[in-house]
């Protein structure tokens, strides 16, 4: 088992890595000191496989537990799900000294983590990250929200928890597509601030793929770790945080225009991690050898690299870019590669240049 | 003009009280620092009366704002409404440093400042408060949100406004009945914590009902000033800050059983003050000159102070009670006083007492 520390001082928190940790979820949230009523966030695929051993570890520890199910996908991130959740932890009576518990996904966790950061003006709230994307990125660091029509994320909270439970065996049973969703986050990691970290996924790839323990052990922690130190220095992202958006803008985009339905956070990030790439030669001047290793590490992990949109599909990505968090003035900043393990933030990039990083998908080889 | 500072470290900000504010609103945002694009949130009410005047004002300084309006009313300050708002946002372009204005009463300033703390994970916002109530307490203290149909204000957060700007003209063409209702809110400040305020109120009851400018000025500085202290001294409300909620536990349930329809938030927590007075008689030895006085000045305000209940409304409305968020351990706890002038907070009351207090209203003389 790894341990790391989140320290923010007041808010400061650990986090927890390692096999078998779910069994521990009681014991733990025991230990930091909460009232006995709680409530289990969780979603109709990963409810009926972990919620009754996340119920149980809390009774064993003196907990009353409920259970808050909703829907599976991306869908169920919105203020209407949201609204439910609230309605039921008012129903369940939990109070402020009350803990919540978010057992899933991305979209658990920040559905669950803005329900603890809203309900009562705020109450604590615990992560036990079930997919290998939500472990190694949205787990960490407290930015929780939902979506709205106008675009991913776009209302929330930073809202840390206080406890971050992350239980490799809950990988194990991960779908095929969702897991290799979650290594576009770890490759990002790799891109933004690691350049070992890079090399060792690109020499590791089957064992990744293959879900090997340690491999697994060690990444995670690694993620964990780079996530904790940028969240340390930026809590509100202010600033550099926002190295963490790395293929994001163009990646939330696409998944807007889609609707949240064609593709999977991680698979729209891929694509916006190598949308990004191209652009970053052109205006940071990263090698195109660089370029076509982060395509190439992609492609290898079964992710998707390009996505062919019609003129008018471009055009609605373009727009939707534009009331994105991270616009200035109405002026969409990128955070761009100038090599493998190095990002800068609050690059402008011309439309012209944006669309040439589109088309240039097709091109490709592949 | 009177001009307060409510000290919160870097979230500190000023509350100007005077005659004709509005018109300075532009140059007053300017000096704040934000980026052009703002929104005036208001309603139905208060749009068409003071709406362009805001905005004029914003545009003579420089700023682009919209104006986005919510139905009047407390139904309106609900998560769909909510929504509505942060979609308006996002569909008017605001980012981060765009500022939020909230034009109208409480229901306004609770839902546009909630907008604003929610909208891009927190947006800055202004609040310029149009009713008695809203600028004597709601505008004041960062506390913002909306109601579920389980109880008031159960989702929000804490988000402090960069200024409060209270234009006393604005409450010039306030309905009678909304005018009293606010004047509940004053009387509160007497009772918690100044008794030479209380005195005086009861001395100038009749300027007051006459709105008599001077008169205003005084007291809803006067209010602003013992709210702003409370506020410092307790941000989060962990405790000393709960001493607002005086009349609240009771008036709270009351609009929730009512569905938010028969009272003003006013009526219901005078209602909820006199009940609370009585049940400090028993708990706290509050002398009965004390509970006569205090139930005497809300009716010389035109204020309720009794409800008939029938046995199964008395029932739902204790059983509301138990969700409001002042509960620890499922136990309801209330604010009572000890004497005019000073409360305590965190009282527990034998549910038989409580009933009595509200069974004690139809056998007074009124």
């Amino acid at each position: 088992v790894r341990i790391l520390n989140v320290p923010l001082g007041e808010r400061s928190y650990r986090i927890k890595i390692g096999a078998g940790l779910l069994s521990s979820l009681g014991v733990e949230c025991a230990r930091l000191g909460f009232g006995r009523r709680c409530a289990v966030i969780s979603d109709t695929n990963v409810a009926p496989r972990f919620g009754s051993r996340a119920q149980a570890a809390l009774r064993a520890a003196g907990f009353e537990p409920a259970l808050i199910r909703i829907e599976a996908g991306e869908q169920a991130k919105s203020l209407k799900t949201f609204e439910t959740c609230c309605e039921q932890l008012a129903a369940q009576w939990l109070e402020r000294r009350s803990l919540v518990i978010a057992l899933g996904g991305g979209v658990v966790g920040d559905l669950a983590g803005f329900a603890a950061a809203a309900f009562l003006r705020g109450i604590a709230f615990v992560q036990v990250p079930t997919t290998l994307l939500a472990q190694v990125d949205s787990s960490v660091g407290g930015k929780v929200g939902v979506n709205l029509k106008a675009g991913k994320n776009l209302v929330g909270a930073f809202h840390q928890p206080r406890l971050v439970l992350c239980d490799l065996d809950t990988l194990r049973t991960l779908p095929q597509r969702e897991y290799r969703a979650g290594l576009a986050e770890v490759i990002k990691y790799g891109i933004i601030h690691d350049r070992g970290l890079f090399g060792r996924l690109e020499r590791d790839v089957k064992r990744l793929l293959a879900r090997e323990g340690r491999t697994l052990e060690f990444v995670v922690a690694r993620c964990c770790k780079i996530k904790a130190e940028v969240v340390e220095e930026d809590e509100t992202e202010t600033g550099r945080r926002a190295i963490l958006n790395f293929g994001h803008t163009v990646g939330h985009a696409l998944e807007a225009i889609s609707r949240y339905g064609r593709y999977l956070h991680g698979e729209a990030i891929s694509i916006g991690q190598v949308v990004a790439a191209r652009i970053s030669h052109e205006v940071l001047g990263l090698a195109q050898r660089d370029v076509d290793r982060v395509c190439a590490l992609f492609r290898q992990c079964g992710l998707p690299t390009q996505v062919r949109l019609s003129r008018s599909e471009l055009d609605r990505l373009l727009a939707t870019m534009k009331v994105d968090k991270k616009v200035v003035h109405c002026e969409v900043k990128f955070v761009l590669a100038k090599r493998i393990g190095h990002v800068e933030i609050g690059q402008t990039v011309p439309e012209k240049l944006l669309r040439a990083a589109f088309d240039a998908g097709p091109k490709n080889r592949d």
